[in-house]
């Protein structure tokens, strides 16, 4: 096994904040990973397991221990066990919920042994992977843009046998072969150490497991905590991947109700404390869904204040929060009409991460935050290859759900993860890539609402500036248009998106998103994201858009200056 | 969009055999494939759908329909659909069931519109993926063996925008981005082919899905089929992490008695036909589940004459087949104790596959059967890459349900493995490979069955060369050993597992295998793989176990000759 990456002890001993050597916070820090890896072991060979405590620092030792959740657990998760006959070894696994992985997993175990020959697990040699090496083209010292990308591309290598070389702590003979449900040591270490250093979870229990992404993960999340016929708590227009997911199940959302700042605490709390068991044929719902920042498709954000009031009314109530957070990064400047929008860039790791609206996650002493990461919107979506953050206990359930289902991301995708991420930029260089992804999406919320301000008529769509994501949304004046009255709002919301179609501009239906409260209709809502096209193709589009607005609701063409 | 790999129109035109240019087979062979691309359209933009149903050759359209097994499907599976607010385009998706893809998926599509702009779906722009290209290293023509792997690597390399300049039909910009429930139009592509050439499913409405693996695949089948409290049927001695995913769900196997074919067709009509509803609080299963190549654990392959009875009795019984094939491709020649192993490699392309025993999807004309294939044993498991094969009525609601959960397999894997089979290799020099990787593992059993011959004493451990796969099963005969009669035979065969440990080996236990019938004990076996050792290592594996078996039954220790 290869030593961990080279340490600068003499940094990395005082554990020192980025711009100060003389105080040592009681947390992990960016230049604090050194010291902590130089004082673990780590393993992370075939098939080895590598749980979350490996990686967390001594910090967290010191933090109260989580409430005990898993008697929200439905009869499916708790069922997932290893049978009797199974049963061979113990340790290695979290604490309190049976403690034995599936026996091929567990022999996988023995392997370890000085001399030990396995003639057990299936497990192919990687005599035959037809691969030799992964190389990989990957952006130079913050050269970040497309084109440094392209042309100043450094390589990174992933070797046949790098760790036996002791070239890495990881390789394709590691990463091809099957691996544990928590996903490879090598990534969880990673997604470990930043989750302590962005969010710090204030109780010591807390483990990360890797996912195949975060719509895999919440779909876990449902089969974990809800049964058919039960329903989960979401925000009137929610992500509709989400309540498509519910629906299957039989599962589906209580939408509450909405302002720019995303769910409405006073309407979670009547519709909670209302709620009745009996007309509803239905439990209290206790889990919610949340995407915090930038929420889809309204492009809210919750502010620090409102989470604080969300999750007391969690505790109130005894609610479950799924924090879905792809958007977490992308928090920007406030948007000033008309101003100069360059702002300054953070002038430390610890000034970015202090900049950003405190995580459900970091404000959950007890455990009942499930936080989802997800490498989607600032990495690619195309790596299927994800995080989620809870207590022990629950996350042993979740990682048990993976083993008989998805498994672990795949190895190249971890590969060419850890390759990028640990050994390339290490976690100080990935919060610069962070950085500067969210100036490039600032920028082009930026021209979008710029380009809204410039032709949109005001009169029939208004907008709040998004404050991070990707999606700005319009809320509709339906009683504007021509049909009001005569049509239902859903057919108003048709026409006006089949005459932005067909100015050969897409925007999405905010009835796609539509998730109640019951009873209720849709007002009439589209969504556009900033995310994709061209900028001036953006500009174009918003253009299109008003345009097509003009001729639905009779209003007279722009006059545009040549 | 580049033209389809480079065709010789002369010989393809005949859609020729490998050996004779003489013949126009009715189905679709190798040299085949450059003709049906020549005469397709193939379309794989950013979350492009492609199903199997553009690739398949014309051949397809003489075959019958299948039959209906949608009435077979759960709630769960039946209520997977998109509101119908959502619905806004029809067209591209599997006849007969819900037309709609999710909504997003949906927008999508409409991006091949000419002149459209869209602000529609989230889809991160490639500039922001932090990659240039993805270099691997592959094997040179022929150079198949590990040595030669490294030596003589021709490498082939991914770039962002390969498909923009015209150098392939795959970049990073698609395959990084978010994808399709279906999986790439380029690998569903591929699998369709390889399947049709491979197994040519005698109807015409069959199509492929890619999964995340087999693991995912039979889980996914298990909640489309099975409520909780329902069986399903297997072999007694059974892949573990299937009986143990049909446990979270309350679904419990019903194992069916085996012998060296594996399952006994008399037993499994026995159950079925004396199935008392009452009595097993459960209705009459019908999701019958197979491996029935070199199975897991037994080493057992099913003859042509086996399926064939297995297959009347699923239409007997009205039964879906789960036919789980990852060591399909792993058939080696019989085995002769003492005898030359070293057979001919086959002549052509044809003459392998028609060496290969039918599959159950090959003999299926009423699309019964889900065949289920993994790259895990012949590519690398890392991948947690393969595809399904159905009827496109059961294919469409497995597709809705990947969309749900895991979306798709890993773009860097799906990437990766488009360059070398399809680009790098093509169909033939796949074959190629498997005829190598079978050869190999040939090589491996033999030098495993001619180490037990040498040391295991016959007295106390039979087994059966198996004739596919990785695996050796050791049947022990535990009246002879000293515990006999005092102990139960699972602690017989701890025992003998901890006796086989001290001295270093490891084997798996026969029990953690074992789906019943309910109400018997398993017998004592343990279970080698020939898969992962070295081969030396394998050898001294034999001894040891060879030497705890006499020393565990009281034998005089085998006398070597030096």
């Amino acid at each position: 096994m290869p030593p961990p990456a080279a340490v600068n002890i003499d940094v990395a001993a005082q554990a020192v904040d980025d711009n100060s050597a003389s105080t040592t916070p009681a947390y992990l820090t960016v230049l604090g990973v050194d010291e902590l890896r130089a004082n673990s072991v780590f393993s992370g060979g075939i098939a080895a397991l590598g749980l979350s405590d490996a990686f967390k620092s001594k910090s967290n030792t010191k933090k109260p221990v989580s409430k005990d959740f898993t008697y929200r657990l439905t009869l499916e998760s708790k069922s997932r066990q290893v049978g009797a006959t199974c049963v061979i070894l113990s340790g290695g696994t979290y604490a309190n919920v049976v403690p034995q992985p599936s026996p091929l997993k567990q022999a996988a175990r023995y392997l370890s042994r000085e001399g030990m020959i396995s003639l057990g697990g299936g497990l192919p040699s990687s005599a035959y992977f037809p691969f030799d090496h992964v190389s990989v083209g990957v952006p130079g010292d913050n050269l970040f843009s497309e084109t440094d990308i392209h042309e100043y591309a450094q390589k990174v290598t992933i070797g046949m046998h790098d760790m036996r070389e002791g070239k890495s702590a990881y390789d394709l003979s590691v990463a091809l072969n099957y691996g544990q449900g928590s996903g490879s040591p090598q990534m969880v270490r990673w997604v470990t150490e930043h989750t302590e250093i962005v969010h710090n979870p204030p109780y010591q229990d807390w483990a990360s497991v890797m996912t195949v992404g975060s719509t895999s993960a919440f779909e876990m999340c449902l089969r974990s905590f809800c049964n058919r016929g039960d329903y989960f708590i979401a925000d009137e227009y929610a992500f509709c991947s989400a309540i498509e997911a519910g629906r299957g199940l039989g599962i589906e959302a209580v939408g509450i109700h909405m302002d720019s700042e995303g769910m409405i605490p006073s309407h979670l709390d009547e519709v909670l404390s209302k709620w009745d068991e009996k007309a509803r044929k239905a439990p209290k719902p206790f889990l919610i869904y949340l995407v915090p920042t930038g929420q889809n498709p309204t492009g809210s954000t919750q502010g620090t204040q409102r989470r604080r009031e969300i999750y007391a009314l969690a505790q109130k109530h005894d609610l479950i929060i799924i924090e879905d957070e792809p958007y977490y990064f992308l928090q920007m400047d406030k948007y000033v009409p008309g101003g100069n929008q360059n702002s300054a860039a953070p002038k430390s790791h610890e000034e970015f991460l202090k900049s950003l609206t405190p995580s459900y996650l970091s404000m959950d002493p007890e455990g009942r935050v499930i936080r989802l990461d997800s490498f989607s919107k600032v990495i690619a979506p195309g790596s299927r290859c994800g995080w989620l953050t809870t207590s022990s206990k629950i996350c042993e359930r979740l990682m048990r759900h993976n083993e008989v289902t998805v498994q672990a991301p795949s190895g190249f995708s971890q590969a060419i993860l850890f390759k990028l991420l640990d050994e390339h930029w290490g976690h100080g260089k990935y919060l610069d890539w962070l950085v500067h992804i969210r100036k490039e999406y600032s920028t082009r919320r930026n021209i979008m609402l710029e380009a809204c301000e410039k032709y949109i008529p005001k009169e029939v769509a208004t907008w709040t500036p998004p404050a991070a994501g990707m999606f700005l949304w319009f809320k509709i004046n339906s009683e504007k248009h021509p049909a009001h009255g005569k049509k239902a709002s859903t057919a108003i919301e048709h026409d006006i998106f089949e005459a932005v179609v067909d100015q050969k501009t897409l925007l999405a239906k905010g009835s796609w998103f539509f998730a109640g409260p019951e009873g209720t209709d849709p007002s009439v809502y589209l969504r556009a994201t900033f995310a994709a096209a061209e900028e001036r193709a953006m500009v174009e589009g918003i253009r299109r858009f008003a345009s097509a607005l003009r001729v639905t609701f009779g209003l007279p063409a722009l006059q545009e200056s040549a």
